[in-house]
């Protein structure tokens, strides 16, 4: 119940333990096909350049930006946790200058805020991480995504921790590239980043003046290999991809927007519960993540106390605040195969007694 | 029986299926800590910082050239087929200045060539492919190493397809810096890839003017979290680390110098039996790799054909020639679990089949 990996079905575990394929097998090459086919429907697009990089979650946030920054592009990134701050830090080393719109550590982007940071300014990309794992906030991105078009830059989101916990509409919001993970709210095991990228970001990673500093995660080497011309470029990670494929298989049949209530309706249980106990998810009101929940702690307790406890006497992983909010909060995540009503009860229980041991008193 | 994805033992496939830990767990750190320590007995190094890079042995190739080299520093680099030709492009991606030493795709690159490159020249680095998988060769690097060394250079090697199947002895051959992948003779599925970085290396690697290009990659900020801090980076791919540990246990277990002489046995099976056929290993003689066996295709025989039927009539997967060798070759991996006595006879059996029933007369 930590900030991920979250648990995994036992189909997905077992879908790992077949035997492994050549990267080049005709059957391997059909089920590429078909994650491809079911990351569409899960991201709910039509993008063709849609697959899973061969690395983890910070692997595709890298692949973002080292196929569509060159030296010296302005790029409009929101900070306002971990995740955008990386964001800087791995623009920054594409060579873009960065102009941060940032907010204090727990609440969203506001859009107003970046309508300022556009005014007069033509970026090449806007960034915002669509939820935030380090703060439990999740920060509206259609709007934003807009005013990035109108003022001609791509629009790029992190639904690392979105994807499959509460939804994400890449071509209803206008979104040219986004990246996730797999071990969060699609409850497969970490190890690959699923990407996509629309027409218009891949016509800015086609139509670089530059090649991309990166040949592993170059989009238009992957590109020959993901599509239709099968051109070997690197071994793809096979097992990893049978996980994948098994995850995106149980998250379609639950369908998407029932996994959603599913993401909800544990979030306001894990609320009432909390409310109970007399604590509370202390992340900007309105914009809570369903699927990690930044829990205060409480004066006069030890937050890595209970953390520890909770693990070893109860077998129950809970996530450390980061950054301005170490020690601060407790983050406790619901997501994919984890947000379900028994293990937020299990939790509420071991919870309210780990804390009655460390002399809190509701 | 291609060029990798090796066969996998059943007890590293049963690994992939357990249960998935956290990745600060404390479970999963001293699972971390015994991979380092495996890692360091099969490439027979003391290097502190060695571990598995979280993608493929690509990625491995990309960490050393990202961390070792800045732009402008010039670096000699073997090219003796497809691995050298990429040590090249990844190179110059870094912004290196490149002295490339060719030799004929399926020889070795000879060690004269190297001194010649040297003569009157001061590179950062050195890189030679240990063994070319792409044509079978294997180039004694013992010899270079200390020329590098003496010429003041970093040596870098690339093992992917040597560690496990053939004697890599990392300090005493004096190599700074090396990269692996899983998936050939340490027999476990692709997906990470080990490296291992010296003192000269990592001095090289911390001391640099610039910040590595890669976030993911940067060996400044993966040594805290695979080192005694343990500092969140990025989320380890958990499951492919389980498969690692089982990988390595077995490698072990079995013993680097039996394990070896089980890859030699194989390949002079093979031999023995493809001689019968009036066919060979063409790659250059008493340089062929035991563990990758670049067979030439008979006058009047199609490739093509013989290897999809080898697949589909017989499940049987061979690997076809690349570059200057398409079409004129087959290439037999008999790497890790795939090097068994039993495997080279039914490939043999199979392939005397098909090959009759193309037309070829031995």
């Amino acid at each position: 119940m930590g900030p991920g990996p979250s648990n995994v079905a036992p189909s997905v575990l077992q879908s790992l333990a077949m035997p492994v394929l050549g990267h080049l097998d005709p059957v391997f090459v059909s089920m590429m096909d078909e994650i491809k086919a079911m990351l569409r429907e899960v991201f709910r697009t039509r993008n063709e350049m849609t697959f899973p990089v061969s690395g983890t979650g910070s692997a595709g946030m890298e692949f973002c930006f080292v196929n569509l920054i060159e030296p010296g592009d302005e790029v409009v990134i929101g900070v306002n946790g971990v995740f955008g701050t990386r964001m800087v830090e791995v623009a920054q080393r594409c060579g873009a200058n960065v102009v941060k719109v940032e907010a204090p550590w727990g609440e969203i982007i506001p859009k107003d805020s970046v309508a300022q940071a556009l005014r007069g300014r033509k970026p090449k990309l806007v960034a915002i991480v669509h939820a935030e794992t380090s703060t439990g906030a999740l920060t509206p991105v259609e709007e934003i995504s807009k005013m990035a078009r109108e003022s001609g830059a791509l629009m790029l989101i992190d639904t690392v921790t979105s994807l499959g916990g509460c939804p994400v509409d890449l071509d209803a919001w206008g979104i040219d590239a986004v990246y996730s993970g797999t071990q969060k709210c699609l409850s497969c095991p970490p190890g690959l980043a699923p990407v996509s990228l629309g027409p218009r970001a891949m016509e800015a990673a086609t139509r670089r003046k530059s090649k991309v500093q990166s040949w592993y995660l170059d989009v238009n080497l992957l590109s020959s290999y993901w599509g239709q011309e099968r051109v070997y470029h690197h071994t793809a990670p096979i097992s990893m991809n049978y996980a994948l494929h098994e995850a995106l298989r149980v998250v379609l049949e639950e369908g998407l927007e029932a996994r959603w209530r599913r993401h909800r309706e544990q979030h306001e249980r894990l609320r009432a519960g909390l409310e109970a106990l007399r604590l509370s998810i202390v992340s900007q009101a309105g914009h809570q993540l369903w699927q990690l929940n930044a829990v205060g702690v409480p004066a006069g307790v030890d937050e890595a106390a209970v953390r520890k406890k909770l693990l070893v006497e109860h077998g129950i992983e809970v996530g450390a605040g980061l950054g301005p909010l170490k020690g601060k909060i407790w983050r406790l995540g619901l997501m994919g195969e984890t947000s379900r009503p028994e293990h937020v009860d299990r939790f509420l229980k071991a919870f309210g007694q780990v804390l009655a041991e460390a002399g809190y008193r509701p």
